[in-house]
């Protein structure tokens, strides 16, 4: 028995008794004739006190202490002189009367405390010693209570966890799969799965009538910031549904998992629902961040053809956003924000920029090429005040430059103050397009993915205009970020080899890669929804997080490398050669 | 709105009520002008009727319905006229006044029965009709109601469940990696975890103090019946633990588990405990069955020299089995017996047998070598009684024969109903060898894991005698099945170190594939120790199942293939080139 407490729990209470403890050495102070040291372990701090009267031997062995050195001691529990109101143990203090190293510690790379020293490099490489740090250990009790209330509501609902295999086959429609070789079917390989979209459908084909499971899925995509190659999904699906039925069970989840394990309470009212045109209308977003208005203001009739401004007059869309209290803004943050606008990643050519001034009257950027009254139209449709910023983009091509709004919007929102972590503002968003074109394939492509349901009264469309067929899909969104989304899908075989054709697949291929589903379609498969949700993101979004990585015990880098196992790294010449596999040098 | 209640949940206070039922069609009977249709769901079935006089046009439609249709039925709850008492809705049926068929279905190529007429292949082909079955569904149900009480019990103990990557590097030490190509690191490869082994030994040098994990692990081995490439473990991990501590911890899981899963009581008494080397000379196994008795009782003295028999003149282990009541065995039986233990999974050269005779005698097979006096002696020290029979083997390597007649034990006590699937019985195995002799390798294997620490008293013959140096180790055996182990691990770098050495590891080497563990531990690894539960065995236990494939959804076959998915299968050129690798055409 290596403790009999541990060092979070000991209270005024318990003053008097003989205690174990262990943990690590968190601080080592000296003060006079005494030692104090902070003891730590996963539950709290406790303070040890030796005293150099009482026991010179002692004292002199907790001399040698160091951080994070690992030691048991054994002591009574004593009311503590000046208290410590910060943390609960903070009454009191043990007076050691046996010490024990169980394990010394070299001087750590970085200091374990909440606010480190340590880099984002050299943390990921010392992992182990950056979740000692309070707060990235409380992501991971988080993520812990996170699943274990899903869990507990899906249980609660009839839905049963279902494990599905990790080893699959491969079906590259969609992101990338990260293969691996059969040594037993040599020139054969599995797949890693991005999703299990198959087989949680054939698991309603096989009458489960309401799964989920808590699952990793693989994605061997180029990595943006905030991807991971290996992520994890809350992966549910339902049978004899309809998409009401979906958003409502869902919705109630939602709402229990914010009071559960957010303690907030999200009311009564059920969330907004928004189609996908609308969403991108007025936010330039299929995930609008809701806490906060700022729409856009379409301005084609203000500002198109009624002055000389040429790169108005040739655009397709104009829009606008309103800055409450912006006018202000010196010339240098007008630039910042023509620059952002005009980064790489953004891709705008300009911002265009009107003040409403104290007396009422609007100038702009473009003032040499507008009226005043235009001007003064321009502030009314915006419904700009006093003192308001108005922000203009315009381009040839409405969804991109709708697209470059929303970032600018984002970044409005944060700079005043309106993104607010601990504020959450939910909706559905709805009536996502079927396909959308491919630039890249030259073909339409599945929006969601090639198992979605068109809206029944869109069917016909297929045949004459499929471009604008709309899918029984929704997404759950939450402050502006996709927490899930999901469809109602296609349980019938023929309409399933009809998409199949839409999206260019030949028979023959729909057959060989999809066929398995297909087939199980003609057995009697029942109407069918579900969705998926991001459980990292989701943590994130609870947790406060600017990244997904600090929920996550061991991600990966920006390479895909997990810098503390040093993976992947090269393997043996025999593992390969029993693969009947060859890595050829790249030229 | 598919449906407004489930096909088990209607009784006879339902009856007058309007309900909507959706489903499958389990079965069609026509009697006189009335149809009565099995609707079935996951909850259960209800009986359908239609009555020609009422509705001729339904009826008709009614007519048409096939086995495994997807059908809706409106209609009102009827009280039974000649109720089924087998089936919990068996008081009721609806008579139903609107029907709606929402998908067809071909002729299944198996009857969706519990007793089916459909073989492995055909239903491992179709798993998704199978798994309509309601005995192969009820093990899904069972394996989702025992992760549930896993995770209740273990998070109800502080354990936090902590998701480990999937995607880690190759260490093959142990079973064979599947290993996994990296696209943005060429000519590198991820590997699959055999186990979380070290990363949840990182997570306590982290500071975590008490982990698990219900995680998915990876052997490419060749498979033997019973054994998957992908399968399940209940993996965990405790801080400032002694082999005591992790003992009465799991126990107390266990008789949990079996309470709330089972409903079997394991009573308040503590678990069996057996060192190996008892349970090897008592059992021939590291994993007894202790449902029943038939101990081995070593046999050197009585016939080892007593007699002319050169087999046993000649052994270095002679042992025998008790086996009640079975000295009526025909000659055809022992013979059966002889062959049995001769088959080249088993390995003994021959079986010698005596009978207690009525008359107290001792006859044996091998009478003529041996005097009356010595076969007394014989019946003596096997305690037979009148009416019993010895079985005997003998041989030159003592463990091997203790394993031969291990396997003879099974044998006798499946044929005298020994072994009640009903009847369960837990045992420790403690004590392990730190290591086993490889003759294909030549050198000395860890048994466990390089990991497991050596008896703290055993540290010295590291040096001296490391074939004889017992470890903290510890196994779970339920009904002769290994269900769990694990170990208290090693925490100081210094002896890790010393264990690799014995293990004919470099220094090098060592540092080269375990390096990140060994350095982890240089900063205050706090003394561990963990083990882990196979999760589809136990469940295949509480299921009485044969073979865990009946507790997975979607298992492979003995080739490691998913013949539903037909996977693995050959991938395109193109995601090869991007991988820079070949495949080389096998000679």
């Amino acid at each position: 028995m290596y403790r009999t407490k541990s060092c979070g729990e000991l209270r005024l209470s318990n003053v008097g008794e003989n205690v174990t403890l262990a943990g690590w050495v968190q601080k080592v102070r000296k003060m006079g004739g005494m030692i104090f040291v902070d003891l730590r372990d996963r539950y709290g701090i406790t303070q040890l006190v030796f005293n150099e009267e009482n026991d010179k031997a002692l004292c002199d062995k907790a001399n040698t202490l160091g951080r994070e050195y690992v030691i048991q001691a054994k002591g009574v529990v004593n009311k503590r002189y000046n208290n410590n109101s910060k943390i609960p143990t903070g009454d009191i203090e043990i007076i050691v009367s046996e010490l024990n190293i169980l394990n010394k510690s070299e001087v750590p790379p970085f200091t374990i405390e909440e606010n480190t020293d340590g880099g984002d490099d050299i943390r990921m490489k010392y992992r182990y010693l950056d979740l000692r740090r309070s707060n990235v250990r409380a992501n991971l009790e988080l993520r812990h209570k996170f699943c274990l209330a899903v869990r507990h509501f899906l249980d609660s609902k009839g839905f049963l966890e279902i494990e599905t295999p990790v080893l699959v086959g491969s079906t590259p429609e969609g992101a990338r799969d990260f293969i691996v070789p059969s040594r037993m079917n040599p020139g054969q390989f599995y797949a890693l799965p991005q999703s299990p979209q198959t087989l949680k459908q054939l698991l309603m084909v096989a009458g489960m009538d309401k799964y989920f499971q808590i699952v990793k899925c693989f994605r061997d995509e180029d990595l943006r910031a905030d991807r991971q190659p290996e992520f994890t999904q809350i992966d549910c699906e339902m049978s004899f549904v309809e998409q009401n039925d979906i958003i409502n069970t869902f919705e109630e989840m939602t709402k229990y998992l914010f009071k559960e394990v957010r303690h907030y309470d999200l009311g009564d009212e059920p969330f907004l629902r928004m189609s996908w045109h609308e969403a991108m209308r007025r936010f330039g977003s299929d995930k609008p961040d809701m806490r906060f208005g700022m729409e856009f203001v379409e301005l084609m009739d203000v500002l198109k053809g009624t002055g000389d401004f040429a790169v108005f007059n040739n655009a397709t869309y104009i829009g606008g956003i309103c800055a409450k209290g912006c006018a202000s803004y010196t010339r240098k943050q007008l630039d910042e924000l023509t620059d952002f606008v005009k980064t790489p990643q953004i891709g705008a050519k300009g911002l265009v920029y009107a003040r409403v001034m104290e007396d009422g009257t609007v100038k702009s950027s473009v003032d040499k090429f507008y009226t005043p009254e235009v001007l003064t139209k321009l502030g009314e449709a915006m419904n700009a005040e006093v003192g308001d910023l108005i922000l203009i983009l315009s381009g040839d091509d409405a969804m991109k430059t709708r697209k470059q709004l929303c970032e600018l919007r984002l970044l409005m929102g944060d700079r005043l103050g309106l993104r607010d972590k601990n504020k959450f503002a939910l909706l559905w968003v709805v009536d996502f397009p079927m396909f959308e074109w491919s630039d890249e394939e030259q073909r339409l492509m599945a929006m969601h993915h090639p198992f979605t349901a068109p809206k029944p009264s869109d069917i016909p469309l297929l045949d004459t205009d499929p471009a604008n067929v709309l899918a029984d899909a929704y997404d759950m969104v939450c402050n502006g970020v996709e927490v899930g989304g999901g469809s109602i899908r296609i349980h019938d075989a023929v309409l399933q080899a009809k998409i199949f054709e839409v999206l260019g697949f030949t028979p023959e291929k729909a057959q060989e890669q999809f066929g398995f589903l297909m087939n199980a379609f003609k057995y009697g498969a029942p109407p069918h929804g579900g969705l998926a949700y991001g459980l990292d993101r989701w943590v994130s979004l609870f947790a406060g997080l600017d990244s997904i990585r600090d929920c996550i015990a061991f991600p990966k880098n920006n390479s895909g490398r997990d810098v503390m196992l040093e993976a992947p790294s090269e393997v043996d010449i025999k593992q390969l050669d029993e693969l009947h596999l060859k890595v050829e040098q790249s030229k």
